[in-house]
């Protein structure tokens, strides 16, 4: 197991957290790496989906992950980080991770209706590296899962 | 003064608020008119720039106006409102403006760098009437006052 995968499996621990809320299952995880390093590093934030439970549009997995680091961390720039979310950031998500200078986004399942690259890829900050596809299927079936269940 | 512009003042004190506070001086206000129409209505949520007192760089004035909005209405679209701001909204804004569908969007300056047009148009919801402009000196001018005296 990758140290991608690592992280991703935590990603997909907090969509299942999310699904058992009756929320739409997406999960992330901020890993924190030494300055300077993409080495192994702690994981400074979690949050899943919880736009139901709050009755609020922008509580997505990354946004809270994102407000838990820099309220914790009590400074605006994460670039020693490295953000694992179990899909696709939507325009919101890629416009904060910018603000913040995520050094790195490992994305699991990509979204071709709401992820930011249909709209543009410049969205994320020029220095955030970006990597797709990690366990993709699993982050991928445990929403459509989801929804089907809803039907 | 027309009602856009009674309400662009009132995003302008946000501002003056944020200014204040050594923020970045940008306000919003949401207004919910009855359903259906655009006629006057009900301030249900005001918001300035808080980026640096929350050390949270998506506490934009606009996010925080739409979180306390639909957290007080319990709902997650702002379909009868609308969003006056004194900058033209970011991507994540932008993004956060199209989750929550606000019917209508009233922006005083523009913003060359970080504004959503920069990046696609498309980022606000296709149904979001969009209007620019409004009291648009002001808006810009009480920016450009706030980085002079910085340096």
């Amino acid at each position: 197991m990758t140290l991608d995968e690592k992280y991703m499996r935590e990603a997909l621990a907090e969509a299942m957290a999310a699904a058992e809320e009756d929320e739409v299952p997406i999960g992330a995880v901020l890993v924190c790496h030494g300055p300077g390093t993409r080495e192994d590093g702690e994981v400074i934030a979690r949050g899943h989906n919880m736009t139901e439970c709050l009755h609020d549009p922008t509580a997505h997995a990354e946004m809270l992950a994102i407000t838990a680091a820099t309220s914790s961390l009590g400074g605006k720039y994460l670039t020693d980080c490295t953000l694992y979310v179990t899909v696709e950031p939507c325009p919101m998500c890629a416009g904060a991770i910018a603000w913040c200078q995520v050094g790195r986004v490992v994305y699991g399942a990509s979204d071709p209706k709401r992820g930011y690259t249909r709209f543009s890829p410049s969205l994320m900050h020029p220095k955030t590296e970006v990597v797709s596809g990690i366990l993709a299927d699993e982050c991928s079936s445990i929403v459509t899962e989801f929804f089907k269940a809803k039907r």
